[in-house]
């Protein structure tokens, strides 16, 4: 047997190891009583170091290098590219530094949840101080066995091939224009506002509508199901792809965008490469390109006048037994209700067009955190200015809504920030693309007909894993790599025209 | 550190991803869509895999023979027993016969799906030959390991510490007068038939009837679920006990029924030593133990007058919405409907009078074949032979309803059908013997307080694991070793008396 044999029959362990960590993390956020978790939390563990043993095993290196000189067609070759980089990213961390990182964002996590609720920052400070200096001394390791700068080797981990240097390019050109875009909007919005649309809204009845709008996307149920978690989110694995929501009974349409959202995740992972399962070019590209699944859907496709076209008279008939002329219920009002813009002080709470705000600043302050040249003592202060130039609101004082608002750095992820708002662009480049290679794309959706854009997707993005590259992969599709312009195009046309 | 510690330490991580296997194998049931089955099954058997190599590990052979010279406690010794145990029946199979035993029986399950539907003995015959030759050769192995006979060697895997000629001794006893029994009680039933409850009963009604049940009987929530399956088990984890049921719309009773037997199942897993949590010592000691758990709850406490008394209201507003005078619906009738005796060809459809005679017919018949007095080519013969004799029912011709109804024999499992009446009669008599240890026990019942009867069972049974052996337990617990007596005054009291 060949050395690459050899590496994907050691590789298909490791799948099939991460497809059973996949259920089981699904279990213990959608299906797990509160009392099991002490027993899971060791048992995952287990688990995970039974995984990270078997990624790190030196065999997989002397294997590796055999490999290069063996005859490979064009996806083994991408096989054993993203083989080695897995490789590279597992071994080269000492195993002290893991464990120290495991330890100190375990207990900065727990602190958060206290002070961040009681809005303590002094007594948050000395824990998110030990890990950025963790984070430093991993962005230094990586940094060595990958070549890259310090920020680019940990955004490398969930968006390789992009730097920091082409994010910042991008996010300076947004700034440019957005907070002057923002005040347009809302001065604009303020003429005709939207009329609220109330009643009791059963779970049971959200939960039959968001199957249904599902099975319309593309959504295969014979590979997936759909839950309530507190959070929601998009697990499992392609085969068996586990998409989550929360209900509220006084609103209907959030946990449906939510659907959404996580349907487009989905959908992604149900289209990755059959012939590739397990294999690591046989996953989703990254993280960045995985949110603009979820957000070409939400945002794109959906969030529309002719999404809702579609969805009105379906809501109608869901939750008021029969069709309504009511004019809250109408498709123009409820697109005005959910593109609404307003600055907020929360990330999570943002809309499309204050939400890259919200990004680009904390993209800012963790890379001058992990270069050095912002101290966590700072961190504060350097996210007032922002906060205040970006978004003209005031956080001083206010940490729990200002810099302690997000889990992201109290559990030590740095360098994954922007690729929520990479992902958005990403979305409103595709979708423009496929708007162009799709004749009447929008009538499409109007008609609850997502199948000619689901094999758009599925031929351009979804079927490659990770053959292409991130930059290869934008320009196959759209003809050029990522520009501010389509999803600008995207914002103005949505929010400034007719 | 001690060997014996490294050996705890070894055994923590297997009961560690035998905790992931227990959810995911669970979730493969009673969660997961039909076209995750493939990668699903990929994934289980790596998982598998592993906790077999885990288990045969060389070392753990040397650090038994080690730990058995170092200074241990009761406990300690208890567990070193059942590691070795474990170790010596996971060690003692070769390889290829493991390997050929899976093909066959996998292969041999899913042929008697098709032939048992077409009733076709001729076209199921070479396989279960192949089925019995294996099972067989894996009688002589286990055999030679253990210094127990042939079928001992097979039901030891299921009930440690009992023997073919206990069961015997036993099984003859009850066989030398249930079959006149059954006559009686027949006959008796004849003269008062109770009145059919019929309705539309909402699965979402039955359930929340079943979860208010569950939690009187004290299964705890905070550590397990229901869920629906479309074979009713108890899997999990002790701290996460999974059960599942399914429900009739036209019956809620038969349903119900289920929930119970399985929370008694649950109930011990939850009662298990906490101490001893993926420990082999900490496991249930049996599978009859296991199964008079169930049935306990299900055939002493809860189908009983008593305990209809508590049901019938709380049915009667679950169902009607209010009390009623029905006749249909009172207590003395519901506890008749459900305590109906009759002959019928189909062991899972049995009541618990005429059940042990099927079970009976197939110890005897199973014994037979892996002792080497019986070919597979007469198996039918002696099933309608033993079918005549003991319920007096005519199966000649007709396979599906004979001797292909079960799967266990297809499957390769032999040994494990005496554990269903060990389980029933152990029930009988530690049901006998908590009435006498608990005043007023049947009238606590009537009043939904089972508080004292599971503490009595969590000392008795739950709380010990694999501490005792079989016969130690029953002794401890009641006295005695088992005897018929506790049961044959059971089903004395209840259907031929008063």
């Amino acid at each position: 047997m060949s050395a690459y044999s050899l590496l994907e029959q050691h590789f298909r362990k490791i799948g099939n190891l991460n497809h059973v960590q996949a259920i089981t993390s699904w279990d213990e956020s959608a299906m797990m009583p509160s009392g099991g978790g002490e027993a899971r939390a060791a048992a995952m563990t287990t688990l995970q170091v039974l995984i990270h043993e078997l990624t790190t095993d030196p065999k997989v290196g002397d294997l590796i290098a055999s490999a290069k000189s063996e005859p490979l067609d064009a996806w083994q070759s991408a096989n054993l590219r993203e083989v080695s980089r897995t490789y590279r990213d597992a071994t080269c961390m000492p195993g002290d530094l893991v464990a120290a990182q495991k330890s100190a964002t375990s207990m900065s996590e727990q602190a958060w949840r206290r002070h961040r609720a009681n809005n303590d920052w002094t007594a948050m400070a000395p824990h998110l101080i030990e890990v950025v200096n963790l984070a430093r001394q991993e962005a230094t390791v990586r940094s060595e066995a990958t070549g890259l700068g310090l920020y680019d080797s940990l955004l490398d981990t969930y968006e390789p091939d992009v730097t920091g240097a082409q994010v910042s390019a991008i996010f300076d050109e947004l700034k440019s224009f957005l907070p002057d875009f923002v005040d347009a909007v809302i001065e604009r919005q303020k003429s005709a506002p939207p009329i609220p649309v109330t009643g009791d809204f059963s779970i049971q009845n959200q939960k039959v509508l968001g199957q249904e709008v599902m099975a319309t996307m593309g959504f295969d149920f014979e590979h997936g199901r759909l839950d309530i978690s507190h959070h929601p989110f998009c697990g499992g694995v392609p085969d068996d792809v586990r998409i989550t929501t929360r209900y509220d009974e006084q609103n209907f349409i959030s946990a449906l965008m939510g659907v959404i959202h996580e349907t487009g995740h989905a959908m992604y992972e149900q289209g990755l490469p059959i012939a590739w399962r397990g294999q690591p070019v046989g996953n989703a590209l990254s993280s960045g390109t995985h949110e603009s699944q979820s957000l070409l859907m939400e945002m794109q496709a959906c969030r529309t006048p002719e999404f809702f076209c579609y969805l009105a008279p379906k809501a109608q008939r869901a939750f008021l037994g029969q069709q309504s002329n009511d004019p809250a219920w109408n498709a123009d009002n409820l697109f005005k209700l959910y593109t609404e813009v307003k600055r907020s002080l929360i990330r999570v709470d943002a809309d499309e067009v204050t939400y890259p705000l919200h990004v680009i600043l904390r993209f800012e302050i963790e890379q001058a955190l992990i270069e050095g040249s912002l101290e966590v003592e700072d961190l504060p202060d350097a996210w007032n200015l922002k906060m205040a130039e970006y978004l003209k609101l005031d956080t001083q004082g206010n940490f729990m809504d200002g810099c302690l608002q997000d889990v992201h750095w109290p559990a030590g992820l740095f360098g994954y920030f922007p690729t929520y708002t990479l992902g958005a662009m990403t979305a409103a480049q595709l979708f423009a693309a496929a708007k162009l290679a799709i004749s009447d794309l929008p009538k499409q959706i109007s008609r609850g007909d997502f199948a000619p854009l689901l094999l758009w997707l599925r031929h351009n993005v979804h079927n490659k894993g990770k053959f292409d590259d991130y930059n290869s992969l934008m320009t196959s599709a759209t003809g050029r790599r990522l520009e501010v312009a389509p999803f600008r195009s995207h914002l103005e046309a949505r929010y400034l025209s007719s």
